[in-house]
């Protein structure tokens, strides 16, 4: 830990409002603002200073810390007050695309400010506590002169080099995984209900299910980053039959299935290119 | 575990063969068929005997186990030879719809054949080890009759009921969260790779994300069963701005992103609903 320094948060969602809390918990003089008022009560009363406006927010610390919903929200803040944020560090922990963060970050040159760009990767309880997991790049001298107080958030940062994009790289890849996991993990409670199968009947499985990703990710980098696809316990053909039925069984309950029809379709590349024996890994090929 | 018997299996894929393997293992005489020959000679060194075909394999034994890649393949190989079926026990382990479950049920009980359905949720390394995961349902004699034999395929064994479709509901839901999670992940392997993102550095990341999952899938079910869907840490309107950055990176580097649209899609059905600000689960109801 380093010692005590001034931070401004920039949005006090509930993810903004863990960070703030965090820094709160490690002694920094904190202060907040958000653009709508009212989020920001139990800090002040564990010391948080609110600033009326954003120009009030910048110059009250040397650290920046952005977390609103995407970059042009940190635009519609930070454009009017461009002038203030000179000579400080702004610290962008909001979700965008790489590149929306190589954009901020030439922004940021323009306007003098220092810049790193940021992605949190773990929900918001895991915040000051070691689950969390923040990726960070851009330039490394401000990296190391920043990465004490941002140890307040907790968990491990890791520094991902100079490209400002590459921990929104990171971002969007991560994300994709998990939201569309999300996304079948919805879908299948809903065919589970329509088959008369409670949410709560179906959990300990799922949760079963869930517990196999990490090691098949394991599986599919080693094969990806080898170039090796030859057959495997579980193959492409074989994953297409139960696809076909996860779509049918939704669709004769008058249940949508437009994800699953796509993953469907990503199968069926595979399989009609002829990699219909070949491990799972080959998929990516066929995106 | 229970007295040696006699089990036939049909099919030998990769998974059909884990099973043989297990029955083997734990002193079964066993009996094994594939349509194409040539894939049990590591079985056959071991003590299984090979049957010429189908019916010479029924005839073997009181039990005959079947998993090949689906019901119609399942009615391809019995059909013909249903009489010598007639007073045997069916479980079949090969994975279809529920539909299918209770019509190939029927079609057992049509020929005096007493019939289970199941489902296996772990993948073939699984088999004969603590972390196998069998589901089973069809007529609850049929099942306490043979589970002490089951049980040398390891794990645990679950018994959903009577409704022989149970199984199947299950297993097409955990395929669904199952397939769905896998096009994420293989589908984030493709754009990172486009990002200049290596499959291995991503990794350790993306097994992160997966551990998430279980969680994830526990606070699900308990809001569906409580229909409890109030704001939470993480909304829906927040979740569909990261899902446009991951649709436009995807597309601005030429990869599809067809899976990703309709989970797009299906957030945005929930946002426009007005339910912007309600918990992940609430996802469920607008599938
Ligand atoms: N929640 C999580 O589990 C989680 C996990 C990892 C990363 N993240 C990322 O963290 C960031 C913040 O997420 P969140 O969960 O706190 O909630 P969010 O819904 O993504 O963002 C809400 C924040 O954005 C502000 N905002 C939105 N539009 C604005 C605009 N035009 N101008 C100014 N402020 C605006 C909101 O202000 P108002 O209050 O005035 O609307 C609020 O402060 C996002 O990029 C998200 O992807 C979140
Ligand atoms: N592999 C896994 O990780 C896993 C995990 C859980 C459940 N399962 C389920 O287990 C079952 C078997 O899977 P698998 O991995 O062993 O491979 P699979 O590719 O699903 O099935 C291959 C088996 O099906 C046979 N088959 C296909 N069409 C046939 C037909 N018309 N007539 C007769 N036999 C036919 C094949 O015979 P030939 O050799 O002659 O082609 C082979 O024995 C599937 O339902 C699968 O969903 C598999």
């Amino acid at each position: 830990m380093t010692n005590p320094t001034t931070v401004t948060v920039l949005g006090l969602g509930p993810m903004g409002h863990a960070l703030a809390s965090a820094f709160l918990a490690a002694g920094h003089r904190t202060t907040v603002w958000n653009r709508t008022p009212g989020k920001a009560d139990d800090l002040l009363a564990r010391g948080a200073r609110a600033a009326g406006d954003p120009a009030e927010a910048l110059a009250a610390s040397e650290l920046v810390v952005a977390c609103v919903i995407n970059y042009a929200a940190v635009h519609a803040i930070l454009d009017p007050v461009a002038d203030t944020l000179r000579g400080r560090t702004l610290v962008n922990l909001s979700a965008d695309t790489p590149r929306a963060a190589r954009d901020t970050a030439a922004w940021a040159a323009g306007h003098g400010v220092d810049y790193l760009d940021g992605a949190i990767m773990t929900p918001v309880p895991s915040i000051g506590t070691a689950e969390a997991v923040l990726l960070l790049s851009g330039a490394e001298p401000v990296y190391r002169a920043h990465e004490g107080t941002l140890a307040a958030l907790g968990g491990t940062a890791t520094y991902l080099g100079t490209d400002p994009g590459r921990a929104a790289a990171y971002d969007v890849a991560l994300l994709d995984l998990f939201w569309t996991s999300v996304a079948g993990m919805t879908h299948a409670f809903a065919l589970a209900a329509a088959e008369d199968v409670k949410a709560g009947e179906l959990a300990p499985f799922a949760a079963g299910i869930g517990r196999l990703l990490p090691m098949m990710v394991e599986d599919h980098a080693a094969r990806l980053d080898a170039a090796r696809f030859d057959g495997d316990d579980a193959n492409i053909v074989s994953a297409t039959s139960t696809l076909e039925h996860i779509v049918a069984t939704a669709e004769a309950n008058g249940l949508s299935a437009g994800v699953q029809r796509e993953v469907l379709a990503l199968f069926r590349r595979a399989v009609e290119a002829g990699h219909g024996q070949d491990a799972l890994a080959k998929l990516t090929e066929h995106v």
